[in-house]
């Protein structure tokens, strides 16, 4: 049997148990030019509240009763398509179910050898993608600039702030909680980290980036962007990547009421979506792989187990109870 | 004598008659390297409330007593500065008064037999500068685009507009009143102008720009940017020139709640300060006169008189009670 877990509710404000339906359906037989991977890990990610809800974005809302859209890598099992082989295992938007069935569009080849699967959805994968690219793309980090990352213990963050050191930055992290601002600088060798919870930012900020910012790379919004354009130095960008702290709301998102920052010191904000690069995965993830090999770069996913834990487990995302990639186990 | 105007309060929201206060001085004497400028026509601009506040901007904030800060246009009376000979004409930061002595450093010289001098601190001045780099450099128009311009019967919005009319592109203003949009679509030759005191922005923009709009100028902030940001095309950009509709605030600034349509579009906010292209002033002006030479580029002014008249004419600005460039005659 196939389990699988079904979007069955949009949410009004933080998603909980009722969003979600676990049921067993028997595993689909594949057609011709299709292949049946048994689905290891599923990723968990802040963009999912996104995904609920019934407006127009830069993917199609999610329809009601569908499986629940999730990055996954898992192994194909049956393959009635030449580009596949039974054994070879892949990584693609399988979603949150133990068995997928799939064309293969938008699949790729996953090596187990290389490197642990659940890193072929984190670092390897979107999340190291929107890390790599944000950060050198849009950001557009040169040697000697003053770096800024919210969420910086987390999956995408954690990389931003990786590359800006490996590329010669300074870099300055928020998280949240004492314990995840040792990790991101004694681990991943970020210069500094404010804990927000617990110190306050704008005072912190102005402690460790005396002369302000090049570049922040924001995941959460909120506050914390508002704290981050007082620090603007000129022809700054802002990196948008998320807003965390914004998906739950029932009432209007906060815009940013310091925007005018970018006005006074010429700086830019400006949006990513990853899909934007697609054509560039391969050279992101040997980039990334290569950091990876040399010791230069850590990974870290939180792994949880059992399919029927998804709620729990996706509440993490927004309690901030993990570090690094959140994954879940949905097979033994 | 020399009237004055001097800044003497700092205003909390609005400014009032109590911010200024006029003063009558001997003219001065110069010394060797200097000018003695009679100053024609002061230019009123809605960055000067911006200037009043004591916080760190672009600009250093104006000092309480100094003489009211403003673009002037004058005829140099006395010189000793060989750069400079008696019965040119010369534009610079002269302040809000009758006669300004300097040593030449910024001011440039005009010729009133090729456009009147009020022009000198419109069109072919900062205001036509401002217009002209942020819509070409930082909006980055090419033909086809689709312009939102606001303040569009504004000094910059409507450059703005006819530039980007010029360069092949679509262009909607926003005004404020019946007459003005008729302004800004029959004079200024706009495709189309949303009276936003009496009509739905938001209604009007869909039905203007009914595949959103690639660049949004923004002048005045507020609810119209949140509006704007809700039509963004994919890769749009939005240009930060002001915020009028937030300069006289007692609380904070209304930041745009809707800013998340950056990400989703993969657009670009970027703010600008005309100052930055201080370099190619000449190009822009020879540019925008030739235009005007052909007749492309209307340029207008609404030319007040007297200098203890300043106050009321100021409040024009926020009053939306003018339409083009406001100037001040400030001597017989």
């Amino acid at each position: 049997m196939n389990k699988q877990l079904l979007f069955v509710k949009r949410p009004v404000g933080a998603a909980d148990a009722s969003t979600w339906e676990l049921v067993s359906n028997p595993i689909p037989e594949i057609e011709e030019g299709q292949i049946l991977i048994k689905q290891h890990y599923v990723s968990l990610d802040p963009a999912m509240r996104g995904w609920m809800n019934n407006v127009k974005s830069y993917i199609a809302p999610m329809e009601i009763g569908s499986v629940m859209r999730a990055g996954s890598v898992g192994e194909i099992i049956q393959s009635k398509n030449p580009k596949f082989e039974v054994g070879q295992y892949v990584a693609g938007t399988g979603g949150v179910q133990q068995y997928a069935v799939t064309d293969g569009e938008g699949y790729y080849l996953v090596d187990p050898k290389m490197a642990p699967l659940p890193t072929y959805i984190g670092t390897l994968g979107m999340t190291g993608m929107t890390a790599y690219f944000g950060i050198t793309e849009v950001g557009k980090i040169k040697e000697g600039d003053v770096v800024l990352v919210s969420g910086a213990a987390g999956a995408v963050g954690s990389v931003v702030g990786q590359v800006a050191k490996i590329k010669g930055c300074t870099v300055v992290g928020i998280a949240g909680g004492a314990d995840k601002c040792t990790y991101v600088v004694e681990e991943l060798g970020f210069d500094a980290c404010i804990d927000y919870k617990n110190e306050n930012v704008a005072t912190k900020l102005k402690e460790h980036c005396p002369k302000g910012i090049d570049v922040y790379f924001d995941n959460v919004g909120g506050e914390i962007l508002d704290i981050a354009l007082t620090r603007l130095r000129r022809h700054a960008r802002i990196v948008i990547c998320g807003a965390i702290s914004q998906y739950n709301n029932k009432t209007a998102i906060k815009g940013p009421s310091n925007y005018l920052s970018l006005l006074v010191n010429r700086a830019s904000m400006q949006g990513m979506v990853v899909f934007d690069y697609a054509d560039r995965y391969r050279e992101g993830a040997m980039q990334l792989g290569q950091w990876m090999a040399e010791g230069k770069l850590k990974s870290r996913e939180a792994i949880y187990e059992g399919i029927e834990n998804f709620p729990e487990t996706y509440n993490r995302l927004f309690s901030g109870d993990k570090k690094g990639k959140l994954v879940l186990k949905v097979i033994e």
